[in-house]
C-alpha cells in the first residue's frame, strides 16, 4: 500500500495575513506609508484627518471603512483628496472591521503611486479591527477621555496591537473625571512600547503633535525605514 | 431504487435564536424581566447600572459581558447584587458581543426564581450585538453625547434593533458641539418607534428618567405585557 507523506506547513499564513503581505508589497513598490486608524465610535477619527491632512505637506489619501453610509468620505473628500468608501455592511455582510481583503478590493480606486501617506480609517470598534493586519506599516489608536481610564484593560488586543495612542478630547479634562496619568499607565501596562500623545481640536496648537507624529511616519518612509 | 424524501424545514431558525428562544423561556418561566444594554465603548452602561440598582424596589441581577477582566462586575459586586461575568476573549475565541449560547452558560450562576429584573450588559460595541438576540425582552442603547450627532446613521442596526435610546452625559452639553435634536431627528429616522431619553450621571436627579423606564420594565413583567 502506498502512503502519501503530507508535509505540514510551519507557520503557514492564514488567508487574511496572506493578503496583508500582497497589500504590503504594493505600498512598499509604491513608495507609500499606510497607517490604520483604530478607535472606538465617536472618538473622533475622522476631525482628527479633516484637521492633519490640509496641515501636512504630503500627497495623503484616505481609505475610509464604515458599516454604512459615506458621512466621513464625504467630510473628508471636501479637502480634495483622494477618498475611497469601503461599507462592510452591503458588500462584506456586516463586519464590524476591515480586513486585509476589503483593503484590497479598494486598491484599485486609489492611484498608490501618487500618494506618500494612505490612512485606512477602521470602523469603529475597539475588538476586531486589532485582530486583522491589513498590510499597513504602522497602527495608531484614539482613544477619547470620555471613555474612562480603564480601556487599556478591557480591550487590550486593540491597545497591543498599536503603535501610537493618542488620547483626545483633552479640553474637556476639566469636566469629565479622567486621570489621564493612571490610563497612560495602565496603556503602558499593557504595551511598554506605545507611543502616548494627548491632543485636542478644540485647543489652539491642540493637534501638533498628531501632525507631528504623521510627518515623522512620512520621513522615515523616505529614510526606507 | 428507493428515494429519500427530503423535507425542508421552511423558517427555521438559526442556532442562536433557537437558544435565544430557550433563554427567554426560562426567563418568562421564572417571572424576571430581561434588557439587554448596547453601546459603544466608554458610553457609560456600567454607571447607569451602578446607579440605578439601588435605587429600585425590585430584586434585580446583572450579567457582564467583557472580552476580558472583571472590572464592571467587580464595580457592581460592591452593590451586592449577584452579577456573573462572562468573558468573551477566553472561553469563547474574542468574540466582540455576547450571543444567545453565551448567556445560556451563564444562567446556571444565576437564581432567576430570585429575580425581578436582569440586566445584561453586552460588550461594548455598536456593530455585532444588535445582530445577536439573547432572549431579552428589550434592547436598551446607551449613546454618549460626546460620540457625536451621526451615530444613527452610522450604526443603524443597533438602532433599529433597540426599544430604548439613552442618550447620556447631557451635562458636558455646554463644552461639546452637539446638536441632540439632530441626533434624536436622525435616530427616529432609523428607528421611529424608539423611545428617548437625555440622562446625565453628573447632574442632580439627572438619572430618574432612566430609574423610572427600568420601573416600568418590571411593571409590565408583572402585568403580563
Amino acid at each position: 500500500m502506498h502512503r502519501t507523506r503530507v508535509k505540514v506547513a510551519e507557520g503557514a499564513l492564514d488567508a487574511n495575513d496572506t493578503i496583508a503581505r500582497a497589500n504590503r508589497h504594493d505600498f512598499d513598490h509604491a513608495g507609500v506609508r499606510v497607517v490604520n486608524l483604530m478607535s472606538a465610535p465617536g472618538s473622533g477619527k475622522t476631525t482628527l484627518l479633516e484637521r492633519a491632512l490640509p496641515e501636512l505637506d504630503v500627497r495623503a489619501g484616505v481609505l475610509e471603512g464604515d458599516v454604512q453610509g459615506s458621512l466621513d468620505s464625504d467630510r473628508l473628500a471636501a479637502l480634495h483628496v483622494p477618498v475611497v468608501q469601503l461599507n462592510t455592511g452591503a458588500g462584506f455582510g456586516g463586519e464590524c472591521h476591515l480586513d486585509a481583503n476589503m483593503v484590497r478590493s479598494a486598491l484599485g480606486e486609489l492611484e498608490l503611486e501618487e500618494l506618500d501617506l494612505l490612512v485606512i480609517e477602521n470602523v469603529g470598534n475597539l475588538v476586531c479591527p486589532a485582530e486583522f493586519r491589513v498590510g499597513e506599516d504602522a497602527r495608531a489608536m484614539v482613544c477619547s477621555i470620555t471613555e474612562g481610564e480603564d480601556k487599556p484593560l478591557k480591550y487590550p488586543h486593540a491597545f497591543r496591537a498599536a503603535r501610537l495612542m493618542l488620547l483626545t478630547k483633552t479640553d474637556l479634562l476639566p469636566h469629565v473625571p479622567f486621570d489621564a496619568a493612571r490610563c497612560l499607565a495602565l496603556a503602558r501596562r499593557v504595551n511598554p512600547d506605545l507611543e502616548l500623545l494627548q491632543v485636542s481640536a478644540a485647543s489652539p496648537g491642540g493637534l501638533q503633535p498628531w501632525y507631528a507624529w504623521l510627518r515623522a511616519q512620512r520621513a522615515a518612509s523616505l529614510a526606507g525605514a
